[in-house]
């Protein structure tokens, strides 16, 4: 069973969205397993401190190595990667997202304040993944993000294994515009190719329209499509 | 007061974590409100359908127009922004976040399924918006994300106005690393510069540690902050 463990100062706001739909019904069914550490158990004050203010100065406060250090010995003995959400990580891919379902799950530390002493970030091999270039208030909806990326990918957690492979980013390209009923809808049709009930145009269109729309939207994920599936090619 | 309506097939997952914490406080404090409209709601059959297979075929199901539309109609009459949060969309930033929580709030848009129909993306003036490269179960989550971004930027929510300037991103680079008490840790002391007391030193070893983290993890936003703040030197 894929097992995510979450470090958090906010045990109660788990599992939350992860409690419902796909997740839930995932969670239900027993394909993931959902392990919330409150990290403030492991403070030893009697104020159950777990920050402090920056060394050197500066505003807000910083979480404490020592109390973090001691939830994350306590809850990750085991080989999952450990990631601490953060604004100063490696972006998040779907590339990344697969490679982690395909584990034995996540430890996944949220930060909080103005970010989290740095000698446990190296001594705990804390790797920094970042959702988005935003700033949270904390890395728990992040966390909540990754672990709906990671568990729509189980088996059995989707309905049809088809989907996966014809949505954004699984060849690199935004996917082409849906449509369904009505047929004509405030006057505008469903575009004809899709109603034609001709196969090799309509996967024609598709891909021409995901093409389009990548170009023109992601010029980024456009050019990694082309070196990445033309790249090879002398003759192109 | 700033106000975001969103608009789910799963409304009773919200407020979920943006009731918790940081921006919990800021909507009890009247800060911010949150509408939470039920798209179910709008379907007019008997089942409250609110999907339908692909036209030209595939696999899956695709959000109605009719359904979402109406459901748009009556919840965002006014000039608030409307975001489909997509994985086809603009990748959100933080820029685009402080836009945001500078105006009179959103109206979010969570998609399901393969997608939503696309005459109701033109018809209603959807924008698109992405929290990164990854696929979620739906926009539920990435609305929180949105939400919790926007949220903590609004006038009186953050207890120090300096936070927000010295963190990152708001100069287009990568927070530098902080550290807490205990002074030793597990050996390990925090750089002497931090407890020097030389607040100049401080402040350079800090700029220095942020620009080359970033050089060395973001090497996108490396570039995009030279020419931001170097580009205008002919002398550099």
């Amino acid at each position: 069973m894929w097992r995510a463990s979450v470090l958090t100062i906010l045990p109660d706001i788990f599992p939350g969205p992860l409690g419902a739909s796909l997740a839930g019904k995932a969670m239900a069914a027993g394909a993931w397993s959902l392990d919330v550490v409150d990290i403030r158990t492991f403070a030893t004050d009697r104020h159950r401190t777990v920050d402090d203010t920056p060394a050197g100065g500066g505003p807000g406060v910083v979480m404490k190595a020592d109390v973090l250090g001691r939830a994350i010995d306590a809850a990750a003995a085991d080989a999952r990667p450990r990631l601490l959400l953060s604004p100063r990580g490696a972006p998040l891919t779907q590339a990344r997202v697969e490679a982690l379902a395909g584990g034995a799950g996540v430890v996944l530390i949220c930060g909080r304040f103005e970010g989290v002493d740095e000698r446990v970030i190296a001594s705990r091999s804390l790797e920094e993944v970042s959702i988005g270039d935003y700033i949270l208030s904390g890395g728990e909806i992040a966390a909540m993000a990754l672990i709906d990326a990671c568990v729509r990918l189980l088996p059995g957690v989707m309905g049809e294994p088809a989907s996966r492979n014809e949505e954004s980013f699984s060849e690199g390209l935004l996917e082409y515009p849906q449509y369904t009923r009505p047929q004509v809808w405030e006057g505008q049709p469903i575009p004809e190719v899709l109603v034609s009930g001709d196969h090799g145009k309509i996967a024609a269109w598709r891909q021409a329209e995901a093409e389009k729309l990548t170009r023109t939207r992601r010029p980024d994920l456009w050019t990694a499509f082309l070196s990445r599936f033309r790249g090879g090619s002398r003759t192109g």
